[in-house]
Order: C-alpha cells, then sequence, then structure tokens
C-alpha cells in the first residue's frame, strides 16, 4: 500500500468484496461552529464518513482528507490531526493521502472513505419489504439539543449541555453494528437529519410506507426532563444523529438481537413497513400525533 | 454497480489490480478566478485529479464531487455539470456518488477518483534510477502565461491570453500516456507546481539527482514572442500544467515513443538522473543556469 506523498494513495480491495466508498464536505458556519473544540472537529469529520460505511454495513479501508485553513495554526492543526487520527486509529481506517491548502476565509474540509463489503451483504436504501419491522440503533434527540444550546436557540443550561453535547461533538459511528447486521438486515441508513427524514428515503427508494411507535422510540434519559414537544421534535425531527435505521425480516429478530450484543450497541423495534407510501408516527393511544413541523436543518443559517 | 443515493457508492475493482485514489480541494480565490466560465470549471476540477491517476499509470473507475456554493444559481451549475460531466464521459469516470451544501461565502469543489492499476505497472515517484532519462509530454508554458494575464500581472495581450488560456482552463490529462507508460517507466507524475518542483519530489523520493537540458524542454510555441526570461520563467517554474515528466531507463526510448504514438500525445527527452542529489539546469552553453526566481504559486494571494 502506497500512502501520502505519490500522485495517488495505492491500495488493495479484499477479494470477492465491492469497495464501498463515500465523500462529505464540511463547511465552517455550516457544519460546525467556528469556536469547536479542535479535536471534536478532527473526531467528527471522519466520523459521519465511517457512519456512511456502517449504514452499508462495510469494512474501512482507509481514507483521505482534503483540508482548506485560511492560516496556519500549528496548535489548531495538531488537535484536529489528533482526534482525526485517534478514532482512524479505533476503526482501521488509516489517513492515506490528502490535499491541504490555503482557504480565503473559511475552515474547509473534505473526507472520503474506502470501505469493503460483500455484494450480498451490503444494506441498501431500496430493499425494505412489506411487514419489515424498523429498527434504530442507540438513543435519540441529544445532539439536538446539544446544538439548540450552543447556537443559543434555549437559555443556557450547563447540565443539559453536558449531558449532550459529546453525541454532536463526538458521534461514534456504528461499524460494528453495520457489519454484523449484514445479511440479516435489508435495508438500513444512517440518521444524520432526523428519523423520520432519514426513514423517508428508504420508504420511497423502496416503494414502502411505515408506522412508527412513537413510544418505543429510545428517548435519551439526558431529555426526560424537557417539555413533551421539546423532547418529540428532538427524537423524530433532530439530525446529527449518526445511529443506524433498519429494516429487518420479522423471523429474524433474534439474529438482530444478536447481531446488537456482538456489536455491543443496543437496538431498539420502532415501528414496521406497510404498503403504501408515506410515515405515520403514532402516539400512546395508537392515534397519528400531529407533532410535525417540517425537519430541522443543523447550522441550515449558518 | 451502486451509484448516487445511498449510503456510499459501490463499485467492482478489477481482479489483480489495484485501486488508486486521490483526492483535491479546489477553492474559490484560491484555485480559481471567481468570474471562470463554469463549464471550464467543471472541466477543471476533474481534469487536476485524473491527472495524478494518469501520473500513476491508472485508469479511472469513477469519480465523487462534493459542492459547496454560497447560493442556489441554476445556470452556474448547470454549466458547471456540463464541463464536468462532458470530460468524466470522454474519460470512462462516472458520477457516482457526491454531497452538495451551502457554503457561506465562497464556492468550495472536492473531487475524488477511483482508478485501477496492476501494482507492477503503477509508476510512483520513488523508483528514478541513475543513468535513466528524463522526458517530458507536451509542452510547457501555456497555463503560466494565461494565469499572469488573467491575473493583470502583465499588461494585456489579448493574443496571446487566446493563445494560452485553454491550457490554464481546459487541462487534458495524459490518461493515455499514463496507461502506456505502464512497465515501461520508472517513476512519474504530473507537473501541477512546475517542472522543476515537480521533478525534485521524484529526485527527492527516489534519492537521486538529475541534470535538466534547458534548450531540450518543449516550450510552448505561443511562448516564442516573449522575453527569454519570462519564457525561462514560465517553461521552468510554471505551475498548472498537468503534463507527465517520467524516468524511463535508456534501453527503452523506443519504448517511450511507441507508447507515446499509441496515446497520440507527443514526449521529449529533457535530461537524465545522476546520482547524488539536487537538479541542475544547463543552458547551451552547458553551464548552469542561474535563472532560480523560487517556485510559482499560482493564486497564492487570492
Amino acid at each position: 500500500m502506497l500512502g501520502v506523498g505519490d500522485d495517488c494513495a495505492l491500495f488493495s480491495v479484499p477479494v470477492g468484496h465491492q469497495l464501498a466508498t463515500s465523500t462529505d464536505l464540511l463547511l465552517e458556519g455550516r457544519h460546525f461552529f467556528s469556536n469547536v473544540d479542535p479535536p471534536a472537529l478532527g473526531h467528527k469529520a471522519l466520523a459521519v464518513n465511517l457512519s456512511d460505511l456502517a449504514a452499508m454495513g462495510a469494512t474501512p479501508l482507509a481514507c483521505v482528507l482534503g483540508l482548506g485553513l485560511p492560516s496556519v495554526d500549528e496548535s489548531w492543526l495538531s488537535g484536529f490531526a489528533q482526534g482525526f487520527h485517534e478514532l482512524a486509529d479505533q476503526s482501521g481506517c488509516p489517513l492515506i493521502g490528502g490535499d491541504t491548502t490555503r482557504s480565503q476565509r473559511d475552515i474547509t474540509i473534505s473526507v472520503t472513505v474506502y470501505g469493503a463489503v460483500l455484494p450480498q451483504r451490503a444494506l441498501r436504501r431500496d430493499a425494505a419489504v412489506v411487514g419489515d419491522d424498523i429498527w434504530v440503533s442507540g438513543t435519540l434527540g441529544r445532539a439536538d439539543v446539544a446544538y439548540r444550546l450552543l447556537a443559543n436557540e434555549w437559555p443556557a443550561l450547563p447540565g443539559l449541555l453536558d449531558a449532550t453535547r459529546q453525541a454532536l461533538e463526538r458521534p461514534q459511528p456504528r461499524l460494528g453494528l453495520g457489519a454484523a447486521l449484514g445479511g440479516i438486515a435489508r435495508a438500513a441508513l444512517d440518521i444524520s437529519d432526523g428519523i423520520v427524514q432519514d426513514l423517508g428515503h428508504i420508504l420511497k427508494a423502496s416503494g414502502v410506507g411505515a408506522v412508527l411507535d412513537y413510544a418505543a422510540l429510545p428517548v435519551d434519559p439526558a431529555l426526560f426532563a424537557l417539555p413533551a414537544e421539546r423532547i418529540a421534535s428532538a427524537v423524530l425531527s433532530g439530525g446529527d444523529v449518526y445511529e443506524l435505521c433498519f429494516t429487518v425480516g420479522p423471523a429474524q429478530r433474534d439474529a438482530v438481537l444478536q447481531a446488537a450484543r456482538v456489536a455491543g450497541t443496543p437496538v431498539t423495534r420502532v415501528g414496521h413497513v406497510i404498503a403504501g407510501n408515506g410515515l405515520q408516527v403514532l402516539d400512546v393511544n395508537g392515534q397519528a400525533m400531529q407533532w410535525l413541523r417540517g425537519c430541522f436543518d443543523h447550522f441550515s443559517e449558518g
């Protein structure tokens, strides 16, 4: 394997596997606050890409980084590199190439990740089937709450910020779970724009509808003291989550729980796929919830 | 192959081949003028990456694009896409995924390309050997002259701009030549920062020195009317060239010329590799030239 320094990086894809790849652009003011902790930013720049590999059931092989900085700040750069490399090491995803340049004004980050997946184990968006259970990993709501606190949309609540901030700034890509679900789950994706909007992508690509059981959703305990509407909006529409949402035939429930145990990642069954199209969210009484206030797009106002 | 729309794009690498990959960040004001023709920018964003594949002797498989735009301008976007797709089609390099987002202020482009190369045919930077000939493809100097005219560093010379502008805005990656040189050339790279600086990378990586014969360099005919010092600086230090510079054992001269004929790309022998380190440029009298004025970095002042 030839890494940083030549015209291209070279590496081999394991025999029989396909290459899975994803690229993301992270822009200052749009995807992160200018004053974010540099190690957290390095971590997150890689994490959001690794989460795409996890959602395909792919195993990381390598990554490349493009970095545009308005000035050279050794301390910033060393912090960023530390956060990036820690996650790269932990995920078996070495940095094999890149491009650094001076930007005019804003910090600009592009990351491309490479992974390997057996074609028959790839978790696509268009494979959900009527009758499938819908599952979600981890808990929901923390990143959205942290964002609103840091953006000063809500009054300062230091205790709540402490309890939620890591989810926004240090998301953990669900690589182990994604790989373990290969051959078990049908459709999958990672939740970047909120479960309602992202599940909608699966439904549209698969030509099916779904029912979500609100009471079954794994609300993060850090949110319990908040008003009910804020919990609902954070859990249903909050983005930047990087948990996996996936559909699985009901005969495979034990297999899902076993995969979750192997990966050490909690999973929760939250609904099911139906014929038709669109998504219904049912409240505890089985009534359609009137919660929909549009989907939140973090940082959309820069 | 699964393309745009899922978490990752999926594709296969031909059996026995390695994946060659390269990523570049292009930032407004730093790598291109704000008023550049959108189709030319789309072309160039892909071309500079394909040039890295060419310099590895790799054949393109696919590419992904990250695009950050301060506002949605349909006409700009459609022009950019046209230039990008024309070169992608022509190069057998389909766009299989990407990420579009709103930037705060500047146009931001990241492109990652994927290619395939047989390991024993990869053209690395660290493989030059004492006694190798040094070759360069195409001609030198046009892009540098066009840049200086467009940046208003020189008085307006519309005829000269017409004769040089395509080299700066529509560079043609030397994919055919790069692939044909696999198994023939030893070390190679593409000239992005000027032949002196880039050849220096080969010398350093290979632990050798070199002599360049200035009179042998393929000065582009468009430059003939310029003063000698301007020609020398454009040819030796001018960047944004995207021609290949490569070293080959002297027994392979006919093979190089045959590869050049197959690829339809002119090549010129311009020097040779010697023991030691560093680069000497000899003038027509065999004297070391005192031309060195540092290496130019286009757009470095934004």
